[in-house]
């Protein structure tokens, strides 16, 4: 019943990326991440840095009109509710697809009135994850624990925006994993042998 | 690393119970929940049926003073802070004896600096816990979901005060389980093959 679609929510640097793709590869299944980028940038005719920073991420400024943008089709709509829309039709499409991971994206959200999904949250504590950016970003100006805390929120005000839920809500999941404590193997071969 | 005490905490209606009791028959180790109550009654002095109501749970009165007692031992302890100080000896002592699970009763705050631990937390949805207690304790009075809400709130104000963090936070279990999608089975078999 659990073996068609997982979706991965995760935290920041809790390496929730790395275990999808593993656990896609054990599985021969496709992982999607930067595929839904580039195809929510097709769908919605918007720059695909742009779907990057708006497709998860909700500014303390809220929603930007967009008015001053080309693209009108839906010009009482915020480049955001843009996005948003064609993320729900680009992942209801790869669903469709087949057994696959999903990461991110409100995907368990966006698919939750289908039967065969295995939501999947992945968090860790501040010092694992901080670890984690650094190795995979480098440093930057700001401390790796302010350039989490700043992720968290907006992910945050993301997710309860379009889903009126909170943000890793155990009830909104099958199952949360702390890859800070168990690893990511581990956390890859319980997800795999689920 | 993992496989020797497996604490389990859960929301009230999430069959925890059952789920830790099937983990420890399929390991073959012993299962601590009731012992607990025993084991606490016998060292602080007080009843079972008190050590049971105030173990688990914080009233909105808060902590009674134990003054009209006639247990003076710990004279200027309330006996919620009595039963919490047996407890922490107890869980302890009990974790010393070698692998079992331990239900319940902040054992994975207890435990905390031991490196041996599989910190479970199980959840589930309102619908599948008031099933889940009326078909366990009947029904009563109030409607279950005021029950399992009740709860809810007793055992957050007395694992906050405790413990100093929130009741169900992912980042302090391992491992979390919505048994109301994954099923009572499904969990066991998670946790077991950990």
């Amino acid at each position: 019943m659990y073996d068609k679609i997982i979706t991965i929510s995760r935290e920041f640097g809790s390496a929730g990326h790395t275990i999808g793709k593993k656990v896609a590869e054990k599985l021969g299944i496709p992982c999607y991440d930067s595929e839904i980028v580039d195809k929510v940038a097709l769908e919605s005719g918007l720059l695909k840095e742009l779907v990057e920073e708006k497709g998860e991420y909700l500014s303390a400024a809220g929603r930007i009109s967009t008015s001053f943008t080309l693209y009108n089709l839906y010009s009482n709509m915020s480049k955001e509710d843009i996005i948003w829309a064609a993320q729900v039709k680009v992942i209801k499409e790869l669903a469709e697809k087949g057994p696959c991971v999903i990461i991110g994206r409100c995907a368990e959200y966006i698919l939750r009135e289908r039967t065969d999904l295995l939501r999947v949250f992945i968090c860790a504590d501040m010092e694992s994850r901080a670890e984690h950016i650094v190795s995979v970003y480098g440093e930057k100006d700001e401390s790796p624990e302010k350039r989490l805390k700043d992720k968290d929120k907006k992910r945050a005000a993301y997710y309860k925006y379009y889903t009126e839920t909170e943000w890793g809500d155990p009830l909104c999941h099958d199952i949360c994993l702390n890859s800070g404590t168990l690893g990511i193997d581990k956390c890859v071969e319980i997800i795999a042998g689920m």
